[in-house]
């Protein structure tokens, strides 16, 4: 049998918590690259632009004023995707026709009144707020909807159309796709296993210490042995916690501060505000949260687009789309990549 | 019951393919866009260029030189994401680090010679040596390998890197998450239903004429029920077929020509080089050419990127990669859409 060299040799990778594959072909770093190349870093954004319906005393698309907040601030979407009271389709239910009706809400959360700072530039006492808000949320629309998705589009290469720190609150009348696969997942592994996957897999990687990018005595943050994204990475509790609003009070400090760590990580990798999209995934609320959700682990997924630099992002495209997702690098080499380079960007604001 | 208005109320839609769901919020339309705005079409292709590795003549990075080639030309991968000798990993069978061997051999194929066509500036009898050589490839490919991806990126938006016209072949010793999911739901459905899921399904929709865009004696391409990208599109034959090898050389005339009027209409929607990934997918081959298939159909699907406008994409982020892929207008309207608009781009090459 010859020695595998997994940055030479490619091979196949399973995501235990989605029940796939991914092809790790980390020689392919090697290919030169000349194709589509993104803008580099926008303009400065100011403090308070008048003209943005996120900052505070500012009036939005549907005539409302924004309060002048201190913190966080919490509304609709003025075009929410989920609204409350869409009818049943009921038109059409042949197998191969087959639609539902779908209800929900749609909220926007700034994370703070300034327009030119972010998650990693913001105080831990900020971030804290933020974090108590995203529990708040969870408790109030969780109390109805089955799920509640938070989750944060950073940077225009994903999609964000507005440069103010917010996130979204989507909560809907039935589980998403990647929620039911996700439950699935966990709660198989519970049944054969004996213990909930994310809870196993945290003590296995905290001891490892092959794949851990920053930790602390609550969290853990890793790139997963299964990452597909280029730097992605899994945001983990050590303790078993089924969703956010069982966080202590001591376990928020921790996660203010390894988020704050995590992000100043990765903006100091390519020296700019590193765009992602990222989202929590607890066990389902509404009807569920009279049923045993042992199997859940709380988590967070970091998805950021970039391969090679500020400006080459990896192409989920052609193979990725129509067979399976394929990753330029190990998880490993990436964990390597993430301490050599210098701490510049954001050095300042790293507690 | 209140009328269900598709156009303005948001519902859910069944993927019978791969067993997921998409939330289709057609009146996301109406929110303003200010984000990321797509560069304009790139500068005018030359027909020949000296340094471009695809055209005929030139030397590749590895220091062959292409031969003078008349129509297509299939060469390996210089930068191959599978190869065929990587040994079996083998290090690491805990259920949550488990790995696996790939092998495979990766193949890029030019479709024409000069590097200012596309296919569907192509002339017929030129589109068919395309589809003779997809054919060729199937074959010798997959004799051996269970899964033969041909796949085309086009477009610098979708990770294209060389303007010439190609396409790529990566052939594998597994079968791709994508491929296990979607024999799997059609393998089930004819458990159930008594008939090929897309056999049955290209039936109604030829019935129906709601959602087909173009149709002739041996083809379909309709907007699929299910569709998750803005303008995707599935190309069905219209009889049993389950490879692309089995195609009669009358099937493979009608492919060329509905392939040559799918992607004209396609570029005369915002009458520029339409971007899009594109792949086929048929019974999987070499241990599988022994066994019954009957449940599979062969069928392309066509991935585009673009929303609103020659530069404005649809962002596939937050939600849709945490929770559930979400669209912003229903497949119906896209149809309207697509017979609205006047022919003018390509208005010419329509035969
Ligand atoms: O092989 P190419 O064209 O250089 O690369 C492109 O297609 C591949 C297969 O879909 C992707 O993995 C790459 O991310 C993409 O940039
Ligand atoms: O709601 P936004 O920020 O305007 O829009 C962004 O996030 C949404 C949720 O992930 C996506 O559906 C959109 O495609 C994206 O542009």
């Amino acid at each position: 049998r010859v020695d595998i060299h997994p940055h030479s040799h490619q091979h196949l990778r399973y995501n235990p918590l989605r029940d796939t594959w991914v092809l790790v072909s980390a020689h392919r770093m090697k290919r030169p690259w000349s194709g589509q190349v993104e803008k580099e870093e926008e303009d400065r954004v100011p403090q308070h632009d008048p003209n943005n319906p996120l900052c505070p005393g500012n009036t939005r698309a549907n005539g409302e004023v924004n309060p002048d907040y201190n913190n966080t601030y919490v509304f609709e979407n003025d075009f929410p995707a989920l609204q409350p009271d869409a009818p049943d389709p009921g038109f059409n239910q042949h197998p191969l026709f087959q639609s539902k009706a779908a209800r929900g809400v749609c909220k926007v959360m700034c994370f703070h009144p300034w327009s030119d700072v972010t998650l990693p530039l913001m105080t831990l006492p900020d971030i804290i707020k933020v974090i108590d808000k995203w529990a708040e949320l969870m408790v109030d629309l969780g109390s109805t909807y089955p799920w509640v998705q938070i989750f944060e589009n950073k940077g225009a290469m994903m999609g964000c159309s507005n440069p103010h720190p917010h996130c979204q609150v989507w909560a809907s009348n039935f589980l998403p796709n990647e929620a039911t696969l996700s439950d699935r997942c966990q709660r198989e592994y519970l049944k054969t296993h004996g213990e909930p996957l994310l809870l196993q897999y945290a003590k296995m990687e905290a001891e490892r210490q092959e794949r851990v990018v920053v930790q602390n005595a609550d969290w853990l943050a890793v790139v997963p042995y299964w990452a597909t994204w280029p730097f992605q990475t899994l945001l983990l509790p050590r303790r078993h916690v089924q969703r956010l609003t069982n966080l202590t009070a001591q376990e928020r400090e921790g996660l203010a501060s390894i988020m704050k760590r995590l992000l100043t990580k990765y903006d100091n990798l390519f020296q700019i505000s590193f765009p992602y999209s990222m989202g929590w995934h607890g066990a389902p609320t509404g009807p569920y949260l009279k049923e045993d959700q042992f199997h859940w682990q709380l988590h967070a997924h970091y998805y950021p687009p970039l391969l090679r630099s500020a400006s080459v992002r990896k192409f989920m495209v052609g193979y990725e789309m129509l067979a399976q997702e394929q990753r330029d690098l190990t998880p490993e080499q990436v964990i390597h990549l993430g301490n050599s380079i210098t701490a510049t960007y954001a050095t300042v604001y790293i507690s």
